[in-house]
């Protein structure tokens, strides 16, 4: 039995990862695949507490923040993931990685090449096959929102468009693992693309 | 005003080191100075809910606990120790990088400098100006324990023995920090080796 698929949606708030994650899902289900969908932070009991902890609890300095966010990591990674994958699974999950260093790196200013240290250490080194970039002008993306604010999304406008920029930077520099999308597009139109993608890798 | 004294206490469960720590504040307080004793993990409310998490809650692995030990000292520094010692007040703790190094490092051999790195970027480079070793043999500490044993007091005899030799070999490589005490010496005798030592930074 080969290792399952692994892959990540990344982008800012509002542009429909969790609607791309199942979209992605039902089509590998219909393929006869058994599908993980997942998320970080907090796809875990541990993940809860500390996602709660960062989110909505005492103001937490940057980081703080980081190393809440890659403790979630390494748990998820190793409660979750990489069982998953090993059964054979495929893993879809809502945020990875590079969120860590577009919002932590680039946004909280800790530095991308630092927080990409630190959340590799956690995760064992453990990188997506591949990382779905959901690219959207963050003011269309909060604007999408129905839901109070939290801390990272109440962080400010030149906050995201750093993220924003930090998040294209890594697609940029690495091709191979990203796909990029306008997230302004049709939902259907954006799922035929990831399709696309995620066909040539199976 | 001067930037108050950061001492921390380190050693094995049982070792005594909250009785230390509560000796050498009363005497400081005696001398007129204004004193902060605390302890990792877990002295705020964010480090009481990783301090539960981690202690007792579901398994995780090595990295996750070593993480959740990094973001609880983060905090604690930012929040407690830092605006302390600004203030001039000397801050005294139970545990502290030492103590991570020591567990995780070497006792759960995730690698003392990857730990020490981790927890100096987590502290933003704060070491304490003295570190009181208080050593002992774990069978002896762990005896003294009168509670049931959290997740790091039961992890068996080879373990805790790894931790006391790398507490010593820390000690060993830095003399001026460390204030090494046998900690089955009567209680006043070591609280007065303390004094001494801290005498000598006043």
């Amino acid at each position: 039995m080969s290792r399952g698929l692994f892959v990540s949606f990344e982008g800012g708030d509002g542009a429909g990862k969790s609607t791309q994650v199942a979209a992605l899902a039902q089509w590998l289900e219909d393929l006869g695949r058994t599908v993980v969908c997942t998320f970080e932070p907090g796809d875990t009991p541990l993940g809860a507490v500390l996602r709660q902890a960062v989110q909505h609890g005492d103001h937490v300095n940057a980081r703080t923040e980081a190393l809440l966010y890659a403790a979630d990591r390494a748990h998820h990674v190793a409660a979750v993931v990489r069982p998953a994958l090993a059964r054979g699974d495929d893993v879809l999950t809502d945020r990875y990685l590079d969120s860590s260093v577009a919002y932590q790196g680039v946004g909280r200013e800790l530095g991308a090449d630092t927080v990409e240290k630190l959340s590799l250490w956690a995760a064992d080194g453990l990188l997506p096959d591949l990382t779905v970039l959901l690219d959207i002008d963050p003011k269309v993306g909060l604007g999408r929102l129905n839901t109070a604010p939290d801390r990272l999304e109440s962080a400010g406008d030149r906050f995201h468009r750093r993220v924003r920029k930090a998040f294209l930077a890594r697609a940029a520099a690495d091709p191979d693992r990203f796909c990029v999308v306008d997230a302004t597009l049709p939902r259907k139109v954006i799922a035929e693309a990831v399709r696309e993608r995620v066909h040539t890798l199976l």
